[in-house]
């Protein structure tokens, strides 16, 4: 019996598997493709209507990225991809139980992606969920294996390599947790207030600390996208490539190390004000473990930095949500 | 309304979640506890009846590598972390259909595991399934979080960060490949012969790149176990740290990069023979992707080795396995 | 003929070759050694009469830090090695001519050194001029090499590697230009006021940026002494093991880039408040290059910090003097 | 008293002070230029009369390797940087007085370098002593200091950061360690045979562990050029650039881990087959102290190789030398 490879079900249990990608509405294309393309690394993978398409160095999707020329600036949205197209199906009837207003778009809205299901959150936060995500070619004409995307000679840059977490900010945190946990998203870890209310939460549903960061805020906003990087040494060329192109105010806080997640992190700006997480040396973790908690007192000695210098005003700034995605 | 975290249920699915451990028979306790905790820098966790339980700097289970001292040097078994106690009963089933014994350890047969099942796989390799497993404590007294496993005070010698996957050699790859498809592993790259046949595949139930490689041998053994590292650097430093205590001659091959996973290896043998590779740099992507195929001929060029030296004869040798698992 | 390698003079022109050692005097030695030696990995190489000698791992001098009890706290001295016996005379002739009483100490004064010539700078520094430094033996019984002191099993903590310069505080800053220039010692950077005067140099006798920086103050002081470490993620590794190990308060300021001598930093500070600076990646440049100058301006901008976040106020204490060195 | 900083004499002793340039003669250009500047990021800093001049990127210096195109492949000659002009007076006299023709050539003869005098050494080495290099611009029109050489911004490929050494085999290692003594080259590390003959030396200028290797051979000649990168993992890097670019073949021996010099490194080809080592970690020692003596037996064991894969046969090749260097 000679096997086929293609045929192998790979892994179709219906769920939510990562953060996928996330879209941000910038001003001016031409100076956040010198900060993205030119200074960190992000590889250009397209521009079309008025939107510049990126990926890391080492993913396999076509684009993780997406920056739209906009009048304003606003997190446009952020992905998740599903591991099967049925469960967006799925995850329709799951909004709907729920008294959400939900958006199928059958053809493709950005690039190299199907069809996907939109939703606003009970925070205002415009997600979307899809499966289909164009991959990388790894093929010579032959039908051999050339070069994978995560090999030496694609790297420039720092370079940023996928795509990581996005950290919102939520009027209402116990709403938030409700909401992501119906959509079996599990916590890693928590901050609870005295009076046992959540100030945090870092949830997923891959296997590392989390897809989504929740904070406690008088705004539903975004506070950043992260994007791994390779180690320490990554996290600080992040810094000295901004410095020697002349973003040296692009460097908002840090390298320092956080309690929560144990990762090693440096926060930027881009020209829009967009703030992005460089990020490495968080953890992995069952999904299936209980969540590690952090009192609010804990968190604000210990927690939000294991060690760091002293955080500037500027790094409670967040930006504003596209309001217009599902009508 | 205050949510309670503690009642969330974590993502729970039922599937196997990762490879979670592995024995190994050993025949001389004390040189494989040098070899292992002075040297390479595993964490003694425990010694009881005649076995050492270690694990890596990053895990939080509290333990992921047992060494048994026995007559004979052999693979005891790998083990498979799963996502809730019901699925083992379902692995029972499962396992029963295709005709295979199994048996429930209702008892704990290690230090800190819970109940599990024991299966001898159609290649005759000793597998066990469990849920259960001790989580190391990260609160102090006052309810705390202390410091995670992978804090930087708690690291010794290269460390090993944790368990990654076990390499096995099989006489029938396709029949091996239906098993373990059977329990939803899904493949990320394979090796095919001018026949169509299966020379080798790399199976996951974690989004890395393996949790078990399969490779065509003349003989149902086991080549290697592998433990994760960080980084290029500490690859390297486990062959410094060998040369350095006077076990030169346990550098068996490396370092190189294999073209199948993109990793950066060393392997090595401790004082029995038995083969650990450390291992980084491999990516991620998700279960549902189509593997990617190599012919045996790229393989032989370009897979096994990206680059790297000649391969030594005894690289080829496996031990073997445990016979008695399931009467 | 078989050449002799034993009387093959090796570079024995007349030089001051390098900072070799400093002595702080601390309060309770009990603190120190946890600090210096459990904590950031300094080898313990003996303990004598109230000191306690120290060095980094990539060094062959016996000792090149001596923390000594007494009931205050200051800086006790530092000290350049010489290429030759001889010219510890010639210094002391050229002292003379400066006007600077010297003092001329047959007797090893500190562990493993031979004698040694002492001054008071100008500036009131207490420092100590030396040839002989016990080596490390590098040899077996058998008379073959072993292990040169940087192997990886030699490595803890961080570890720090070597002894690279002192940072002074003075209040004539051209004084202490002049005062060194005429011990040759080669300025690789320095800052000027836009009146023309001095605000910093950077000085050295070894082709790396400095074995003494000199910065205008109001008080002749010492700031910090530097030990070089191995790249990027020793620095950062150095405040992960303060913080996991209780001392997060010692970490001062950091980890950042400075812009002269391109150097990235962290300052931490010891039990009884002296500051270190773990340091690498600033160049090598031949000694006869004209000096790098930055205007009081640029520095201020760009040159004390490329980029890192706000430097804390007590970032400006400096150490006091041994004043009873030379009577 | 404002102190002029340009008056200062920096380091005015007379001296060799390192090893400051190579020259190759190479067939083919354009294909130095992708192999050299393409992948290994060399950086180009001139093109003339059928030279291409590069440097590494941590180098103050503008020109460190030359490639001449030429009817034959050799080492075109080696070059040393001299502390005075005045130097290469004494230079001219020390050859005469030891019977060594020396040519003195007044006009540049390559991009930047200033007046320069030449010799074949007994064992028919060319070998170049020079003062003058032109330095990088540092400054931009305003005076300012704009961006040193070794800033992030200025990396590509691995990136070499800066010459380290040449490795020379020669027939008559003694007379070869008398001429290069008598330049007062100092020896860091030794290799006697049984009867007291060397077999291989490390001689340096510089405080690293060599300038120049000898080693002994059937045939006068070059066997490697050396250049230093940034740690363990930029050596691994070029292996990466390599086989990725296709240049597997170019990979020609390590990652490895030399007992001598404690070096980690790894040896590649250029396309005419000239060798270079990329090349890290060895340690810097004063020049004064006796060299380390390994016995032809260790060396064989562990010296060449402290751990490492088995040699391949053409490691053994070296290049022939420019024989029309001083007529």
């Amino acid at each position: 019996m000679v096997f086929e490879v293609q045929k192998l079900k790979n892994g179709d249990v219906k769920m939510i598997l990562r953060l996928g990608h996330a879209e941000l509405f910038v001003t001016d294309l031409q100076k956040s493709r010198e900060f993205y393309v030119d200074v960190l690394g992000f590889i250009e993978v397209g521009f079309e209507a008025g939107s510049l398409y990126l990926r890391g160095a080492d993913e396999f999707d076509k684009c993780t990225l997406i920056l739209k020329e906009n009048t304003y600036t606003a997190l446009g949205h952020f992905g998740f991809r599903v591991s099967t197209p049925e469960y967006l199906e799925e995850l329709k009837r799951k909004h709907a139980e729920l008294g959400i207003k939900s958006e199928f778009v059958k053809e493709s809205a950005h690039l190299g992606q199907g069809s996907s299901l939109r939703v606003t959150t009970p925070s205002g936060h415009p997600v979307e969920f899809y499966h289909h995500m164009d991959q990388l070619n790894l093929y010579d004409q032959g039908g051999h294996v050339t070069a994978l995307p995560m090999r030496a000679a694609n790297q420039r840059g720092i370079p940023p390599l996928s795509i990581d977490h996005v950290n919102l900010r939520v009027t209402n945190v116990e709403q938030a947790i409700e909401y992501w946990s119906k959509l079996d998203f599990s916590i890693s870890e928590y901050v609870e207030q005295s009076d046992g209310s959540k100030f945090a939460v870092w949830m997923r549903r891959k296997t590392s600390t989390h897809d989504l960061a929740i904070v406690k805020s008088d705004r539903n906003s975004c506070h950043h996208i992260a994007y791994r990087v390779e180690g320490i040494a990554a996290v600080v060329k992040t810094a000295d490539l901004l410095a020697d192109a002349g973003y040296r105010d692009s460097i908002e806080y840090g390298p320092g190390r956080h309690g929560v997640t144990n990762a090693f992190f440096l926060y930027i700006r881009d020209p829009d004000g967009h703030r992005m997480e460089l990020y490495t040396s968080d953890y992995n973790r069952d999904l299936d473990q209980p969540p590690i908690r952090w009192s609010k007192d804990a968190y604000d000695k210990h927690g939000r930095l294991w060690w760091g210098s002293v955080v500037p005003e500027r790094f409670f700034e967040s930006s504003s949500l596209n309001n217009d995605w599902v009508k």
